[in-house]
């Protein structure tokens, strides 16, 4: 766009930089920042600024951390036993959301991808070898997405753990709840179909 | 949401504040953010205070400005002649982006509507009525939206220029370009049955 406003064309250039955001929702994001109070379009600034330096990843697991552990880490509650394994620490936060999981995680920042050229040694998984070897997880369930790529790294993983006495699982395939049949994909079908459950 | 991470919360709840964001796509947002470099941040916060700042209202037709009068209004090849009244900045870029129209405008800041307590006094009318007074322009294109507040306006618009020698019109009402007849409301179909044109 060229507005004849530098500064407006630069906002929009800026909003149009996340994703699912093209020119017409970044530009009505411009138009609502300049609708903002001052006090409020600083807070935002600010908040961004300090977001930004504040949060990095957890030592130990690799989500988002505001320190050198994440809160989960730090939850003494929590059992030591199961770790859930995810591509990205967002996903963490789905897992979460469901309120069933009450092990920990491991966050891999990706999965294995030779098309892209990410390799098992560009992802986070001699930390994950590292934490089964301390002996006390007894199963690590793997929730990276179904795709190929999440395949192929769910599978690099079992073949990585093998011997060191841990069970490792992925969530089940099936039919997502409150959908419509009329709606899924072939793939979803035959696979519920294989993994049908006796009633 | 509450993630633990005070400062991705705050960030989540800023971008929940722009027009058509929920909370998937602020999240989404947030950790957006933190996948940046510091510098893209930093340069992303920057722009945000420098635009905000930096761009008003042009003295005299209301659009975005960085300065007293916006680019519009400073174009010396436009006509004075015709003036597109409308209600709020974005939709100057609309208009613009046609490329259909060499005239000025005015941007009225809102429409008159009396259950969100809105009244002529609150809109730029005063404004635009001077301008029509100072004797130049011959027409006035009222640009409203299409809806009971737009045409509202339009009327109140027509009948404060009677007798100042202006004609007022505004945007022909029908069947938008590339659409199909079968998702188009009946409301629609009536005004362009009406409208309906020679061929």
């Amino acid at each position: 766009m060229n507005s004849g406003l530098p500064l407006l064309d630069a906002l929009v250039a800026h909003f149009k930089k996340f994703p699912g955001v093209g020119e017409k929702t970044a530009r009505r994001m411009a138009f609502s920042v300049l609708d903002m109070t001052e006090e409020e379009v600083k807070g935002f600034a600010e908040t961004l600024i300090k977001a930004k330096e504040s949060i990095g990843f957890c030592n130990r697991c690799g989500h988002f951390a505001e320190g050198e552990l994440c809160s989960i880490c730090r939850d003494k509650r929590r059992t030591e036993e199961v770790i859930c394994v995810v591509e990205r620490p967002g996903d963490v936060f789905v897992l979460e959301a469901s309120g069933q999981f009450r092990g920990r995680y491991h966050v891999l920042h990706g999965v294995i991808s030779p098309l892209d050229n990410i390799g098992p040694e560009d992802l986070r998984l001699d930390a994950l070898k590292k934490r089964v070897e301390e002996g006390k997880v007894r199963e690590v369930i793997v929730a990276t997405n179904p795709s190929v790529e999440g395949d192929t790294t769910t599978l690099y993983i079992a073949r990585m753990l093998k011997g060191k006495g841990v069970k490792v699982t992925r969530l089940a395939r099936g039919i997502p709840l409150g959908s419509s049949l009329e709606y899924i994909d072939t793939d979803t079908i035959s696979r519920a179909l294989e993994g049908r459950e006796e009633v």
